[in-house]
């Protein structure tokens, strides 16, 4: 039994065993490892076969149950366990091993690991892996960095168990160091937008047009099977179709209104003001959850204002025009994502094609989307576009969906509606698309107060104003 | 002449010639230094009588010409600096003595050199200083953090160098460890928020209402006369009235758009979303910073895209919905600061006081306004106002103004000029006001696709749904 196994997993969590599930389903051998013993029996139970699939509590059988060099990914929780389990691996490995930490590190932790196991001659991947657990079971996308030449021992593994897009494997080597976990953030980062978008279109639909949550499911259902086809429209139109167990009604109604997040958002936005790129989008969609969490303050906010009670639209015009918004604010959160890594490619020596990130990004993960097949198309014609909203495909696109948001952006600042997603994506987009912004006054004011000088736009140099006083 | 001067100052910059010079005016007798011999020279030549002015290039006479304890105030450049300055006076120094840095220092850097000086035997303070050159001349606000008791040595000096407002002197002893530093960066977020809104609204007027450069002039004036009144805007008319001495025009116009950033506003932004407290209106001015200096990528996109020609307003009409709307806006830039503070009170244990923090804003610094006049009313009526909005006293004033900023809200996004100060204040407005908001959907999908878990509004406990595939 002796280094016989091609995989290795540490971590028998839900997306543990079910992504050492896949890689048996595709034709190698699985080995887990968790502390948890009922956890491994449970692998070892549902794995079938024990030389296919099998699982030990104790890290020296597993590390000696695995083909070299070892390929050992760990599905555990960001932070110190992942530094936990390597020191407990690290005497028992040999040189060339290769361990993928498949949870969502911070990315300076990644370049951290990957620099000391590079000392002691090991691989070490930071491997993004988005799908949720069922993803895991049958095909998540995978954004894998690390070392070129190691990838090509993990490559047939993880092309046979990601997802498929068209027959194309939903993985690609990304880059060097911490280019894996550093996609795999802005990923996220991206996901927070399209979540924030669908829930403030679903509420629109909902006060303004009167929607009922049955019309809601149909609604997303029949967007699911247009342009905006995507998974989270998808669970979207499953969520406002779900009956609750407890109560009469739907659930939806009757889950609190406060959204929690584990950080990846906000590291996105952080990081995206390291950088200099704007992701008004993102950051919007980090504050509204910030903003939710705070119920006990908006209800006693609440009693104090008066609100617009919304005006009544036709439905059908409503949903049209919601339909067009929601296309036209996804391409901004795309594109403030693809934005920022191709930015941070530059920054951190990363590397990145961005067409082979959209193109991993197509099937298996939590924000693919028919769009991505778009963008794939955007950046394989012009690898070096600064922003997708200089892509020829898009100007189209944006340019057909631009004026409904606008109505909507209006409609909710009027009748008290917030629609944040949408009128930073609108915000961002005439922003970005002005060749002249009132910033001129604002470095006449820091010229003004701190001497901060500022440029001209007829001639070159740098200016300072003796204001008068 | 040896340990006979009140104050020291390291860095003869044009901020601490001038800090230098209101501290002799005010009756202290001071001591300058600074590696450069010409900024000597001139402070010493500007100082008159050596007696009460004098400077050397040389730390040693510097030190041994201050009385002890000793008060040395740096104003240098944040960061690396700092810590040279301060290893470079170090064995000169005596027990007691008190070193201030009264630069724009990153807060945890504070707390690291407050850590490593009181080690020493030594009290370091951070104390923010807002104003500009002029202020540090005239009178600045001034917000020190650090050791209460060593205050005590502080407190005259820096109470007759501050500005006064009705005769109060605008610094007070803000907490302990970096609290100054702190109060100082959420000051500057604020700061970045009110600019972003004046460049806006700025903007407005001149694209929709065809306001000539004179007439803005005029009505930011005319602003500042009234429940506006504020130093931004104030010299926001004086920058609009400043002719160009190059050419024939006026001097606003041939500013470039591109507007640079020091990093406080930045940092503001980063931790706020640390500590979980919604900043929107300062995150959109950081974003809208970035947008600018993207200048080529605007002229670039501008030519692709077509763009809604502004419907024309009444003059008279848009700006008294622009005061109006302004006014609305301050209020919340304001709001979102202080409750970041009042969080990070907490989170760092800086025991802040708000309504005394109101209270030395309102002469001296950047961001001072008629309005901190009645937000420290709103603190000191309520020290544990969790939120601005929730005080009965602003109710009024923010229910007065916020049909005028939906107005205009609407305005700028159906004719494609950018308000992104003005919406995202509007949509932090309603949703803060909002008991429901719609991210129980967020919370239904996080628990759909990453089985996270979400709460219920009708009964207690943490549940999950298994969802139909």
């Amino acid at each position: 039994m002796a280094n016989t196994y091609d995989f290795g997993l540490v971590g028998l969590g839900v997306m543990g065993r079910n992504f050492i599930l896949n890689v048996a389903d595709n034709g190698f051998t699985a080995f887990g490892n968790d502390l948890d013993e009922e956890k491994v029996n449970a692998l070892i139970k549902e794995g079938g076969e024990p030389d296919k699939v099998n699982a030990s509590t104790d890290a020296k059988i597993f590390v000696e149950a695995l083909s070299k060099p070892r390929k050992i990914m760990l599905l555990v929780p960001a932070g110190k366990i992942v530094d936990a389990v390597i020191e407990n691996l690290l005497p028992l490995l040999d040189e060339g091993d290769i361990i993928i930490d498949g949870g969502n590190s911070f990315y300076t932790d990644t370049d951290r690991r990957e620099a000391y196991l590079k000392d002691k001659g090991l691989n070490f991947f930071g491997a993004g892996v988005s799908g949720g657990a069922k993803g895991a079971r049958r095909g998540p996308s995978i954004m894998p960095g690390g070392s070129r030449e190691a990838y090509q021992h993990v490559k047939p593994i993880f092309e046979a168990v990601s997802a498929k897009y068209e027959g194309e494997p939903c993985v690609a080597y990304l880059g060097p160091k911490s280019a894996g976990n550093y996609v795999k953030m802005v990923h996220n980062g991206i996901e927070y937008g399209l979540m924030q978008l669908t829930s403030e279109i679903y509420n629109l639909l909902k006060k303004a047009g009167g929607l009922s949550n049955e019309e809601l499911h149909q609604t997303f259902a029949a967007w699911n099977e247009s342009r905006l086809q995507s998974f989270l429209v998808e669970i979207t139109s499953e969520i406002l179709a779900q009956k609750d167990d407890l109560t009469d009604g739907d659930l939806v109604d009757m889950i609190l209104d406060k959204a929690k997040q584990k950080g990846t958002g906000k590291w996105t936005s952080q990081n995206a003001m390291d950088l200099g790129i704007p992701v008004p989008t993102i950051d919007i969609a980090v504050s509204m959850r910030e903003i939710s969490a705070l119920k006990e303050e908006r209800v006693e906010a609440d009693e104090l204002y008066d609100r617009p009670t919304p005006e009544n639209v036709v439905k059908a015009s409503l949903v049209a025009k919601a339909e067009e918004a929601l296309y036209f604010a996804f391409i901004m959160a795309y594109a403030q994502g693809m934005h920022q890594l191709a930015d941070a490619s530059k920054e951190y020596g990363y590397e990145l094609d961005l067409g082979e990130i959209a193109k991993i990004w197509r099937a298996g993960c939590i924000i693919r989307a028919a769009l991505l097949a778009d963008i794939t198309e955007a950046f394989k014609a012009d690898d070096t576009l600064p922003n997708l909203l200089l892509s020829p495909a898009f100007v189209e696109k944006v340019q057909g969906t631009v004026n409904a948001t606008r109505e909507l952006v209006a409609y909710g600042a009027t009748n008290g509606i917030p629609l944040p997603g949408l009128s930073n994506s609108l915000t961002y987009f005439d922003a970005y698309t002005s060749s002249r912004l009132p910033l001129n006054l604002i470095q006449g004011q820091r010229d003004y107060f701190g001497s901060h000088t500022y440029e001209r736009i007829d001639r070159e140099g740098i200016f300072h104003t003796e204001w008068k006083d």
